[in-house]
């Protein structure tokens, strides 16, 4: 665990518990299964969203095995999510490793998918809690949701903000949304301060989206395993191009770029314009707003150590480099 | 309804109503998934699958209810899996129709797959049965452990008998099985009937994996949309060629056609043979003998228009020519 993740110290011994019943599963599972787990488990991620599921869970004293199934269980889905991803993108990397994709082909990898996807369910039933077994499949149900959007608004440039907000919202947010509000649940706190934890984890979850959306323009192929400008390149049109259209509406490169026309020099162009403006600036503002409404809505919750890593988690989200 | 479904018709009542709650789906959906599940509910299948958990939800009385909205789950699951099915086997009809990859790129099939899987996960929360909703995420983990198992058996023609039962259990009878038994769960019928039901399940998913093999030799283009020995062509070896490598272990057309060794030829050898040889007549018997299980093990269950349903559907399963 690096530096930047102190705020998982109080829960470290929680993390641990959850990353072995994960690496756990490969030695359960059948023959032709075992070394695809195998291979997944291996890359740690940042464990953002379990580490939500686990902190919610702290806020009120409560029972401690359920939440820690939960985390297990947002852990697995955005595994799941990401496979399905790099199967639907045809990346070959993820995390700086070669994509189960790319190693056993797409079918395999879809497969794998749904086997992932399936396994979190399991995890959740074990909490038995109802409440939170139908949050999840609403949760599932959302996110390919907004990944149809993605597929279904590429290459179109007047998406409005709100269709962006709605898209990163079901794409993303409504999974650390998930995390905020389950633990919360299966730890039997109050209701307001479940209300407090979704609406923590959905204003958390569109900052590290946007963040994200930042990253692709600004990181170098070393850092993020992807060119510069690859949203633009497969056509998705996020925060930062859309300011940039915003500012630039007549004779915009990104709509060129998005219809086709000499797309090499386009995307240059596009990518000029947006660093010598003020457009990343802008984004980078409202990922910022997004960070504060989530630090806000806790605001009445009680000081902890917990609570503490909760604010810290937010400025993370706006302030990491990868 | 065809003359073939008469066993339907004591729960005609109730596949309408299931068929329609299906139907509104895609009424309320967001925008960009309306239409993908408009295509996807115009096909009609046998429904086999939501028939069997409301006849055994009918053995004994019991809430309406809670077996109806299992019913719609087990066909949504089912609907899903043969979207990433056909997503993973490049098919470009099902039942006639386009499939949703044909028409919208494996992209969104992968992801239409996921958001039904997650739909159908929601009809089983609505009916706050912990049982059998733990019993439905294994399910989804098996089916996909089933497909799993065929993508690592492809081109091996050293499988045992075993490891293809396995295979069609997962495959296939895992999700008849928790077809019956959770009509049977929901219904409260006594634990010994859910049991029977759960074989019985079992079994007829047996009988129809072996049935559909044997088809995939013998129906012709325009009956299954596929060409004969097709799953011989993908690498697939199912039961009758499996009877034939037994019958005639040297010299096998199968193996050289695994071993991509002139396979035009040593298709239309081993069709041939399999035609010519008692070997599709033996996997019959094995089919005969999955459905006289089936019918078995429910014997001890009270006389019903439901239970004759159950027995005349066991029959139907290895009868049917598609």
């Amino acid at each position: 665990m690096n530096r930047t993740l102190d705020f998982y110290e109080p829960i470290k011994q929680e993390l641990n518990e959850v990353e072995n019943s994960l690496f756990k599963l490969s030695d359960v599972s059948v023959d032709c299964v075992s070394p695809l787990l195998g291979h997944l488990f291996q890359v740690q991620g940042k464990k953002m969203r379990p580490a939500i599921t686990i902190l919610s869970s702290k806020l009120f004293p409560g029972s401690r095995e359920e939440p820690l199934l939960m985390a297990g269980a947002v852990e697995l889905l955005h595994l799941a999510t990401l496979i399905h991803d790099d199967t639907v993108d045809d990346a070959s990397t993820r995390r700086g490793r070669a994509t189960i994709a790319s190693l056993w082909g797409p079918q395999v990898a879809v497969l794998v998918g749904d086997y992932i996807f399936a396994t979190s369910a399991t995890f959740v039933c074990n909490t038995n809690n109802i409440r939170v077994i139908r949050r999840f499949s609403e949760t599932i149900m959302e996110l390919s949701t907004g990944e149809l959007m993605e597929q279904f608004s590429l290459f179109d440039w007047r998406q409005t903000r709100k269709q962006y907000e709605d898209r990163i919202y079901n794409k993303t947010a409504c999974l650390f949304s998930t995390s905020g509000e389950s633990g919360a649940v299966l730890s039997k706190a109050p209701e307001s301060v479940v209300q407090s934890m979704k609406n923590y984890g959905k204003y958390l979850g569109m900052a590290f989206q946007v963040i994200d959306d930042i990253l692709d323009f600004e990181a170098d192929a070393s850092e993020m395993g992807k060119p510069v400008g690859n949203d633009l390149v497969q056509g998705i049109l996020t925060l930062p191009g859309m300011l940039l259209l915003e500012r630039y509406p007549n004779d915009n490169p990104i709509v060129s770029l998005f219809e086709g026309k000499d797309e090499e020099k386009n995307l240059k162009k596009a990518l000029d314009m947006l660093h010598n403006s003020e457009t990343i600036q802008n984004s980078y503002l409202v990922a910022e707003g997004f960070a504060r409404q989530a630090t806000e809505v806790i605001s009445d919750i009680p000081e902890s150590a917990y609570k503490r890593s909760l604010v810290e988690i937010a400025s993370y989200a706006v302030e990491r480099q990868n």
